[in-house]
């Protein structure tokens, strides 16, 4: 193991579970929540992508909505602005995966922070809803910069902010992408593949592979 | 309709069709024909996309092999380079969809171009094997400037090379995506809906929406 000095978290998927939105889905459209919060999450991610390469930056919050809204209208589902208000309202009520206070607890010795492409509003709500504020130095959003990862810019953000050397950085993220991305930039990175997926053939591999986070505490220390 | 100049077309689900490679696929992977099609032209776009943005570009040869690659690792099934390759040689034999040489030649008044995320080799050996080269001013490739669509500067490429200002080139794309990305550059654009998707939620719309290519001709003339 390199010498870490600080961990960096990725949020949604890897601190928090972006399904756990399926509830909220399945109540307002019955039959439909496990489709519709599949769909969603990959628009969401591809209309980041794309708006960034496009240069025609809206925040998360801006693109979490139209990417529900296309969701519903390829579902064919009937929908007014309520109910898109509604489904976007639990997206500020994700719930974090079962062992990440104990894992945080264990990473207490670096610096903690959370970089994500969620707007500091959705970031400050979820972290402080979950009761998790307290672990973290710093959360940094995409939105001061205008664009999304796996920009470099995104991830030079966290150098910038905490003072620490890429490779001195542990860039922890369930989202092959995103692990690329910090890879290609420089980082150290532990890819936290809790669904079994195969690597993503962007040119790189993450330098560690685990189940989930207390896994990676086992593995760092 | 604004005073047009040149016609400029996206290549693959555009004028030749992605998914004429199923029979490829089902031919080395009985019963998967379609799924491995599908996932296929999915990661081949998210690795543009990605590798775009994380400014780690590698040609699209490369890309779509990677695409394919991920692809038959995510539907665990067994292969070898030799079957890579025959799939990747199916994408050099793409086929045209079936109104494009009409459309082609009632478009012959304007300056045509193909503009494209495919490197040169691959869209002059598609264009040949279609027997449709007679019909193109210019084949532009993102090649020359190792990055992607909706990159803008893919976009001025066309304008660069045809001489003529943003307005006057009507953009014609299967993807609603790449109508976004054109939209928001500037071009006068028409998106051929084949398969009667929603909008695109990117903050634009295209000036024409259209079934098939023999519509936009209608719709031109």
């Amino acid at each position: 193991m390199r010498v870490i000095e600080a961990v960096v978290f990725d949020a949604y998927g890897t601190l928090f579970d972006v399904h756990s939105v399926v509830d909220a889905c399945e109540d307002s459209f019955p039959g439909y929540g496990e489709q519709i919060s599949q769909i969603w999450r990959q628009k969401q991610l591809e209309y980041t992508w794309l708006r960034a390469l496009m240069r025609q930056y809206a925040n998360f919050e801006e693109v979490n909505r139209d990417a529900l809204k296309y969701t519903l209208h390829q579902l064919k589902l009937k929908f007014d602005n309520s109910i898109v208000e509604r489904l976007l309202n639990a997206y500020l009520r994700l719930e974090h995966y079962s062992e990440v206070p104990q894992a945080l607890k264990a990473f207490q010795p670096y610096k903690l922070a959370i970089l994500s492409n969620g707007t500091t509003n959705m970031l400050e709500t979820v972290v402080r809803n979950t009761g998790l504020r307290t672990y973290f130095n710093d959360i940094l959003s995409v939105d001061e910069l205008q664009t999304y990862k796996p920009d470099p810019r995104v991830y030079e953000l966290a150098v910038s902010t905490l003072g620490v050397v890429k490779k001195q950085i542990l860039f922890v993220s369930s989202n092959g992408w995103d692990v690329a991305g910090g890879k290609a930039f420089g980082f150290t990175v532990a890819w936290v593949n809790r669904q079994g997926k195969p690597h993503e053939e962007l040119g790189v591999r993450p330098d560690y592979v685990v189940r989930n986070l207390l896994e990676l505490v086992d593995t760092v220390s």
